[in-house]
């Protein structure tokens, strides 16, 4: 479950979200979202944890070879439709942080 | 719950862990760590989740206004005493990233 990374640098997009209440075809898209992702060129791996209560915190981090990689996903229609119905449905909070991993132990 | 950080760049230390089984003072330490760390300088916030369940993995992301702080909190003595039993008894895997953030929405 915790992802094997390769030596620094690279790349992190950290992934922090207050949920809505109820599912509304959360759970299939996020299931979709993981099998693409891995197909992804530049991916190298994603940690996901979330509080079990309702409002609780969640936090996906993925992993990155590069910004281009990065960008690439971004573009990608599939996952471009996904962030669309995370921001109008999904969550009632988020935020996203790009950042350059520079050591790992 | 979602930490108000400023316009980057700043820094994040990523930890990612599996819990073992049984508490052995692993919540009263935590909390005592949440209150050392909040008054630490260069400190800018912090973002924990978890799953409900046991083994499932629990991600704790703080945000540092430069290296040196991160350092600092490191060399932090009572600190120092929660990570060595942190090592010994609290989680069967772990692995801590520092990341530059480079950009944030």
């Amino acid at each position: 479950m915790i992802s094997k990374t390769p030596a620094p640098p690279y790349y992190t997009v950290i992934f922090t979200s207050i949920r809505s209440e109820g599912d509304n075809g959360y759970s299939d898209m996020s299931e979709k979202m993981n099998t693409l992702v891995k197909n992804t060129p530049g991916f190298l791996g994603v940690e996901s944890a979330r509080g079990a209560q309702p409002g609780e915190m969640g936090i996906t981090v993925s992993y990155w070879k590069d910004l281009e990689s990065i960008k690439a996903w971004r573009s990608n229609p599939e996952h471009s439709v996904a962030r669309s119905k995370g921001r109008a449905e999904w969550y009632s909070r988020f935020k996203v942080r790009i950042a350059k991993v520079e050591r790992d132990y």
